[in-house]
């Protein structure tokens, strides 16, 4: 295949077409050690603090399942289906709905749910994406718009 | 002082109330340490491959970014102001206005936007939080809602 036949671009592009993201499980060691980084609350980086909060145990920040979304959006929008995806513009809203612990095996799925027309090489691409827990319950949500390359 | 003094819960709080977060250097190992974690896309990760682009340099994951207004907020307003931060609700909305690039020099601001009731433990506080370059402009706006201890 030439480089252009792997690649999907704006016009390509459908409502309703769904991306699945894949799995990952998370560790206590990558909770702590994004959270010491990025996000330095007890409940993130010490275990027998987090044990005595109303959470009962260790919990991974909201930013941190927000970019293991990111991790999976790369990986199953842009590495396997191929969309060029020149950046991201907004988040329209992102809802974090059930608390990350450790050992968790995350799910992530993306549906494209918007195409806008934006300028002769571009077009925006509004995707929902859904990051559900081992028991398929949704623990992140968000609906983003991305730029995406046309042809 | 005692404990009790040193916070500040939900009934303390107005909206109008801005909080100044600080200031950070962002470094390129820092930008490249991120994306290879989080979002592995050439733009973010390899200095020559995004010399190319259309961005002509390095830029920072928009997550990187967000990731890095959290730190602000957990020292700006948990840390230094006292603020009985729960959990991270929601994102109302967020936009990458500019690319931020390896040196770029990051200033964050809150300011409390909102305030409803939630039940007799806990308040949900709005914020709008901008991070800004050198030269003032906004590279990141977002608004969200927090969970707040109350007295």
């Amino acid at each position: 295949m030439t480089e252009e036949s792997t690649h999907r671009y704006f016009d390509d592009l459908t409502v309703g077409e769904a991306f699945d993201l894949g799995s990952e499980t998370v560790t206590e060691a990558e909770i702590t050690a994004f959270a010491e980084r990025y996000d330095p609350q007890p409940i993130h980086t010490d275990p027998a603090a987090a044990a005595e909060s109303t959470f009962g145990q260790l919990v991974a920040s909201g930013w941190h399942t927000a970019a293991i979304s990111m991790r999976r959006f790369v990986e199953g929008v842009v590495d396997n289906a191929g969309i060029a995806v020149v950046a991201g513009v907004e988040v329209e809203n992102l809802r974090w709905r059930r608390p990350v612990t450790p050992g968790d095996v995350l799910t992530a799925r993306a549906e494209i749910t918007g195409l806008e027309e934006w300028d002769e090489k571009r077009g925006i691409v509004r995707f929902e994406l859904v990051v559900r827990s081992d028991e398929g319950e949704p623990v992140l949500q968000l609906t983003k718009r991305v730029l995406v390359g046309r042809k």
